[in-house]
């Protein structure tokens, strides 16, 4: 439901709800979607029997995505039919759901291996009976650009009911083949966020509607500075999540580390980014790197009011280069850490670990203690949590006074492989008013990595310069 | 240094190691790559200035890619210098380079958006210098496969030297405007596994060569079937994963979950697969899911030793739906639960975790203990680890007999985000014998998730049914 909505604030013409004969819960959600009003038309997907079609007019939707195949392979192989049955189960299928007041897409599947005559006989007999639209899918993306465009020409050329695009991405080329579709006159696109689906997934609807926005200057009824958050609502809720390269919603999309590219992006944007971040609700990042030139470090320095001499600052980013050599991802508690270090401003760490202790288990409230010195004092922390790391922070957290103005925005541990005893890294986000750090922790325990996590970015934040002459 | 090696093995001609001169380390790690003897030509990176040149020719490369902006706003805003300088800037640094004996890839950087006569100025005094290969770079991703094409076209067709291609990612083309540059005549293609890369990245290598070879029949040196392996070496390394819809080398790209899909792929693989997972050194895997068709599930259970009546299968079948409905990911553990349930198997399974408890902490030896129930016995185990969860696991080890023939193969932590207390997924592969099965666990207290995990997949590698008549 919350997908549905967001996919209508966003603008898209027609949402695919799901697959209505395929269980109870699919059906019941299928239904409370077509319920809520929205403005996009809703459609579920079903395949040609009579069973699927009831179940999609039974759901309320206004449309069917009717799948059927017109490959020999899924022919033969998958349904066991001949072609003549199937030209009959299409003209059968369409004319019950048309009768019964759907909207029909024909998706006809494994289209782009199918024999080209036989594929237009059986979008000519669908509309003969009535369809809305014609889908051919690529249904194990073997399109090329070229290819597409030839398949879509001479589609488009023999039949003049709306023509919709369907590629899948097995070979990476989707967002290629579905423009190329476009150009050559097919009227819909079918996409998924993230470029979800089976195997490799389909085209990805932000990838499309940015490159014919940006590419090819079409106004698009998309509101696309909604597409990151859109993205990350559909990662959080699907548990599927976009790789850091990922085009257009990734983590590193507006991420800018090397020293070549920050100097061109602080003098101008457009330098190394092809359209504004703004453009898709997210935000441009300049990140400090072993890559980095020293403007990024400099800007960044600043930032946290720390003021080096000329020659300071030279060490300074001497070591970040020597610590991004040994593969480390640098962040800001780094750059603060070098700097102090550099600069003797070390006194000035306000929370140092002294102890901490956890315990936990089937039976047992995970609950831990730490001891922290505090500016030369000691004060303890206790507390009780979901587990030994929820715990630990709590008990970080219970003992600072500062505990009402800090607060930790953001919680991640990078996916996790190999053993139970593979290293772990831990990366917080924590914020005091207006100010916004980032630290790491790697350790093979998680529940140290995380405290040492927490305890860097606190200290970035409860450390002050900008008041002191540091630069003596 | 592994990963040269590599790539070297999967048959790549060049391998561009580093930029020599960004620091002691990676001019370090340039070295030793250009020191080991491989078959492929090695390369590094530099900027089109002194420094740079003799960073690459100390590093004992044979081939410098020198990176020299061509676009108005790169040397406007980022070089700050004339068009005039920039073309004295390529004769001496490629003259230099080349008496120096190096040979060179000249890369202009933003030539996609630089005008057009004045970047083949560039190429045609980089070639009146001795220039062994020209690339213009797609630094920002701009073109799409037909722009790629011209582009091409009109380069090929004024500047003898041989033409590589460099392209980016951001719209989502990269692969496809690469094929399209091969098709226009250039001869060399810039990738990266797993399409790694500034922003959205690069091309991404193993997605070009399988087009190549599986869309246009292309003959390759490289060795395809590692890329699997290459990939996962790589994403170990970098700590980049890639996302599980990836093209080629994601977790899904060889995964079936839909029913209408694995029917057909057990009838016949082609009609779901554009290519065989092995062809990648992948291998296949049919999943149990809620939208999996009965086909799929009986081949699972018979896998287990598992014979349901037809009835009973009935049942097994709609529960597994149901608890896909509920937005569940079904693994083999999930499969075996719910049939033992409908077939009253229960009694057979042979552990039950009584009791756990787990200490840690600073200066605390993460130390662990486990009660067992184990065909109705209770045994203890206890152990060490390098945090919590391994103390924890270990300790289930040491409690069982099969220790030394099950083996934890794979455990995996889906990436955690939002708080401390979000819920974690473990997903653990173990092994007996030929056997290999999954299990998840979930728990917002990574510890319970992970013993979870490990004791589902234990039952159902010790459960044996094959033997009993369990139909009745």
């Amino acid at each position: 439901m919350r997908i549905a909505q967001r996919l209508d604030e966003l603008g898209v013409d027609v949402i695919e709800a799901g697959f209505a004969a395929v269980s109870d819960g699919e059906f019941a959600a299928v239904r409370s979607i077509a319920q809520q009003g929205l403005k996009a038309e809703v459609a579920s997907a079903g395949r040609g029997i009579q069973n699927d079609v009831d179940a999609v007019i039974k759901s309320g939707v206004q449309t069917m995505c009717m799948i059927i195949p017109t490959s020999d392979l899924h022919i033969e192989c998958k349904l066991r039919k001949t072609h003549d049955q199937v030209l009959k189960i299409t003209e059968e299928c369409v004319t019950y759901a048309k009768a019964h007041g759907l909207k029909v897409d024909l998706l006809a599947e494994d289209a782009t291996r199918s024999n080209f005559d036989y594929l237009l006989k059986v979008f000519q007999t669908a509309t003969d009976c009535g369809v809305d639209r014609i889908t051919p899918c690529d249904t194990v993306g073997i399109l090329t650009p070229d290819r597409a465009y030839d398949f879509f020409i001479k589609l488009t050329d023999s039949i003049k009911t709306p023509v919709g695009v369907h590629c899948h991405n097995d070979f990476g080329m989707a967002v290629a083949n579905t423009i190329a579709a476009l150009g050559a006159g097919a009227q819909m696109v079918h996409g998924t966020i993230n470029g979800l689906g089976e195997r490799a997934g389909n085209a990805a609807l932000e990838e499309i509607a940015i490159s014919l926005r940006s590419l090819y200057q079409q106004q698009l009824n998309i509101k696309t500075e909604l597409f990151y958050s859109t993205s990350q609502l559909v990662s959080r809720l699907t548990g599927i999540y976009t790789q850091p390269n990922k085009a257009i919603v990734g983590e590193n999309a507006f991420k800018h580390e090397s020293g070549i590219h920050t100097q061109g992006m602080l003098a101008n944007p457009l330098t190394y980014e092809p359209f504004t971040p703004e453009m898709v609700g997210c935000t441009r990042r300049i990140a400090p790197g072993k890559h980095s030139g020293s403007h990024a470090i400099k800007t960044d320095l600043d930032i946290m009011g720390i003021k080096p001499t000329e020659e300071q600052f030279k060490e300074i980013f001497q070591r970040i280069k020597e610590l991004g050599d040994k593969g480390k991802n640098i962040m800001d508690a780094d750059v603060l850490a070098i700097a102090e270090n550099i600069m003797h401003l070390d006194g000035i760490k306000p929370i140092k670990l002294q102890e901490m202790t956890f315990v936990g288990g089937g039976a047992v409230t995970a609950t831990a203690s730490v001891r922290l010195c505090i500016n030369g004092k000691d004060t303890w922390g206790t507390a009780v949590g979901v587990g030994p790391v929820d715990a630990t922070i709590n008990a970080v957290k219970n003992a600072i006074k500062e505990k009402e103005l800090i607060t930790l925005e953001q919680y991640n541990v990078k996916a996790i492989t190999g053993g139970t005893d593979a290293m772990v890294e831990v990366v917080v986000h924590m914020r005091k008013g207006n100010r916004f750090v980032t630290a790491m922790g790697v350790c093979e325990d998680i529940v140290k990595a995380s405290i040492d996590a927490v305890i860097s970015c606190m200290n970035v934040l409860i450390t002050d310069y900008s008041n002191t002459n540091n630069k003596t």
